[in-house]
C-alpha cells in the first residue's frame, strides 16, 4: 500500500484504518450471510444467532448483558438517540453539559433551549470537570447531566465515577430519576473502565476510533424510559429500527476482540511514545494533562504559529495530526472553545496541534514526528 | 458457498446479498483510505473527494444535484430524519399518510399525536392510493403528505407524481408549504423513475436492497427547511453529522452503478420470472397488482393455511420467503393490515406469502418454488 510509506498517520482520534481481521470478518459476513436478521427463515435466523453471539462477546468486554447494548450507526447517532429524550420530553427541565463535549452532545443545546430547557455548562479547568461544579449546577429541575469519559481534545480522563455519585446523592433527596450519559467514544479499547462500577445510564462507543467499520457504533443504556431515535420495525427491541449491519457489526465484535487483546501491550508502547514526544517537545506547551489522561492523545501548542499554519506544513511532509476535533469543518473554533474552557490561555489554543496514537503506531514514526516539529518550529519561530 | 446450494433465497424485498463488486468496492476503500473525509491532511483530503465523487456519481444515477444527497445509516434513518422535522416543529398541524407505508413512516404517528399533530391515514384499495383521497385529506392545515413509491408488501407502483400535482396545487391555494415525502426504498435500482419529475421534496432509499452493504441508505432533500436529526459536526452539509461510512457509501455507489447498467435486463429477467409463477400458481388468489407494479414482488394467498404455517414448510425445504415485511419481528400483523388497506379479504392476508426476486434470481429457482409451492398446497388442502 503505497501510503503507508508516504503518511505518517498521527489522526487515529479521527478515525483510524479498518484493523485486517475486522475487515476479514467484514468480507466474511457479506460472504456468508445473506439474510435479513429479522427474517424467520434459515438465513434470518443464521443472521440472527450472529447478531446475538457478537452482542454477547461485545458485552462480555464491557462487563455488561447483552441486553444493555444497541447497535447504532455510531457515536453521534447514540448520543442523539439520548439527548433526543429530551426534545421529546413532554416537559422541558434542567441539563448539565460539560463544555468540553463533543460537537454531537453539545449541538443539541440550540433545540434544547428553544424548547425551554435551561442548560448549564460546566468549565473543565486544567482538562477535568470539577466534582463540585456538577454537585453546586444540579437542581431539582436536573434530568440529565452529560459528561464525556476521555476528552478528544486532550485525553483528559474525566472523573466520571464521581460525578454519577454526587448525582445519585442529590436524585436520591430529590427523588426524581437524573440520567447520565457518558461519551465513551476515546475510552473503548484504549483505556481500562468499567460501565458499573461508573455506574451511568448510558454510554456511546464508535467503532472506527479502534480499527473497526465507520458507519457503526454502540448505546449501552440500563434506563428503561429511554426511547428510540427512530421508528419502524423492532430491531434491537424497539430501541433502534432498520436492518441491522451485520457485517460492520461482526467487524467492530472482531476489533473490540484485537483491541481487548492487547490492551495493556498497545497502552504501555503508546505510553512511551506518548513520553518521548512530551520529552523531545518539552520546548512547547504541552496542553494535554500529564495524569488522568489517555496516552492515545497528546495534543501541544506551537505558539506563537497559527495551529493551521503549522498543520499544513506538517501536512506538506506527510504528517497526519489534527488542528482540532476532525468531527467538524469549523473543527478549529470548536476545539479553541474546548480548550478555553480548560483555562487554556488563548495564545495556545490558537496554536494547539492534535497528535493521535494508534495500535499501530511506530516509535519510528515518533521520532520522525519530533524531529519535523522541532525542525519546522525552528525555522519558523 | 454452501448455501448456494441448499438455500433458494426469494426475500429480496427484505435484503439482498452485498454483489461481489460492491465488496470488492468496500475492501479496497477500507485498505486504501485511512483519513477522516472531514480532516484537513492529505488522507482526510483524499477522503473527502471520494466522497464527493462517489456523491456526484450516485447523484447521476438518479438525475439530480450531488448538493440534494444526505448519506444516511438506511431508510429508516432518513424517513426518521424527515419526520423528526413534524416532532420537533413550533407548532403542530396535519399529517396525510398512506396506511401501506413501511413502520419506519408509520410508527411515528404515536408520538406525533402525542405532541398535537391530527393524521389521517388514507387506504390504497386494490393496492393504490387514490388521488381523489389525498386531495379530499388536504387541509389547511397539512403541513406533510407521504407516500411510498413501490409498495412493499405486494409491489404496487404509487401514482406519487400525480399526487404530489394535487398537493402542489393545494400548497399554491393554502400558500402554505406542504413537504411531501416518498419512502422509494424498493424503487431504487429495480424500476425506473425521476425524483424531479416527481416532484418530490424528499425521498429515502437504502443500500441493502440493491446488493449494496447494509447500514448505508440515501435521503434526497430539496426542502431548505428540513433539519438533521443529529446535531453535531458539519459533515453532510450538517444534515447528517457523523464520520461518513466512506467503505459502505462507495460500495453502495458501486451496486448501484451495476444495478443501473442492467436495470432494463434485469427487470425483463424478473417479469418473466413474475410472469411464470403467476401463472403456475394461478390455481392461488394472487395479492399483488397485475399492472402498475414492481416484478420484483409477487405476494400470494395459500388460505386457508395461515401463512406462518405454509412459510414455515417452504423455510424447511431451504426457501427463503416472507410473510410479511421483515423489518419488523410483528411483521405479520403489520403486512395484515397494509393487505386490510388494500381491501384484501381478512382471510386471504391472513395466508398472505411473499415472494421477491433479486438480480440473480434464476428461472430454474422459480421453477423449483412454483412445483414444492403447488405440491405442498395439495398436500396441506
Amino acid at each position: 500500500m503505497a501510503y503507508m510509506t508516504d503518511i505518517l498517520y498521527f489522526d487515529n482520534a479521527a478515525t483510524t484504518a479498518m484493523s485486517k481481521q475486522a475487515l476479514e470478518t467484514y468480507v466474511s459476513v457479506a460472504t456468508n450471510y445473506m439474510g435479513n436478521p429479522s427474517a424467520l427463515h434459515k438465513e434470518g435466523l443464521k443472521a440472527k444467532a450472529l447478531l446475538q453471539e457478537k452482542r454477547e462477546s461485545i458485552a462480555q468486554h464491557l462487563g455488561v448483558q447483552a441486553s444493555t447494548l444497541t447497535f447504532t450507526s455510531g457515536a453521534t447517532e447514540a448520543n442523539a438517540l439520548v439527548l433526543n429524550n429530551l426534545i421529546w420530553a413532554p416537559q422541558s427541565g434542567h441539563a448539565v453539559l460539560s463544555n468540553i463535549e463533543h460537537p454531537s452532545m453539545k449541538e443539541h443545546a440550540r433545540i434544547l433551549r428553544q424548547l425551554g430547557w435551561s442548560l448549564t455548562f460546566l468549565n473543565a479547568p486544567h482538562g477535568f470537570v470539577n466534582p463540585e461544579d456538577v454537585q453546586a449546577a444540579l437542581t431539582e429541575k436536573t434530568r440529565f447531566v452529560g459528561c464525556m469519559l476521555v476528552n478528544n481534545v486532550v485525553g483528559s480522563i474525566q472523573n466520571v465515577g464521581t460525578l454519577v455519585s454526587l448525582v445519585r446523592e442529590y436524585q436520591k433527596k430529590s427523588n426524581r430519576k437524573i440520567h447520565f450519559h457518558t461519551d465513551a467514544v476515546q475510552a473503548l479499547g484504549k483505556i481500562p473502565f468499567s460501565l458499573t462500577e461508573l455506574g451511568v445510564d448510558s454510554a456511546s462507543f464508535s467503532a472506527h476510533k479502534f480499527k473497526g467499520p465507520q458507519g457503526v457504533g454502540l448505546l449501552y443504556n440500563i434506563d428503561p424510559a429511554l426511547q428510540p431515535l427512530s421508528r419502524g420495525g423492532n430491531q434491537e427491541n424497539g430501541m433502534r429500527p432498520g436492518t441491522e449491519n451485520l457485517a460492520g457489526i461482526a467487524a467492530m465484535g472482531t476489533a473490540l476482540d484485537e483491541a481487548f487483546a492487547h490492551l495493556e501491550e498497545n497502552s504501555q508502547r503508546v505510553e512511551k511514545i506518548n513520553h518521548f514526544l512530551r520529552s523531545e517537545l518539552s520546548c512547547l506547551p504541552i496542553l494535554s494533562p500529564s495524569e488522568h489522561a489517555s496516552p492515545y492523545i497528546l495534543t501541544i501548542s506551537v505558539k506563537p504559529l497559527p495551529s493551521e499554519v503549522f498543520t499544513r506544513m506538517l501536512y506538506d511532509r506527510g504528517f497526519c495530526v489534527s488542528s482540532g476535533s476532525a468531527c467538524s469543518n469549523n473543527a478549529k473554533q470548536k476545539g479553541e472553545s474546548v480548550l478555553t474552557s480548560m483555562l487554556v490561555r488563548s495564545d495556545e489554543a490558537k496554536s494547539s496541534v492534535r497528535l493521535s496514537f494508534g495500535y499501530d503506531t511506530t516509535f519510528a514514526e515518533a521520532e520522525s514526528l519530533a524531529s519535523t516539529i522541532k525542525t519546522l518550529y525552528r525555522e519558523l519561530t
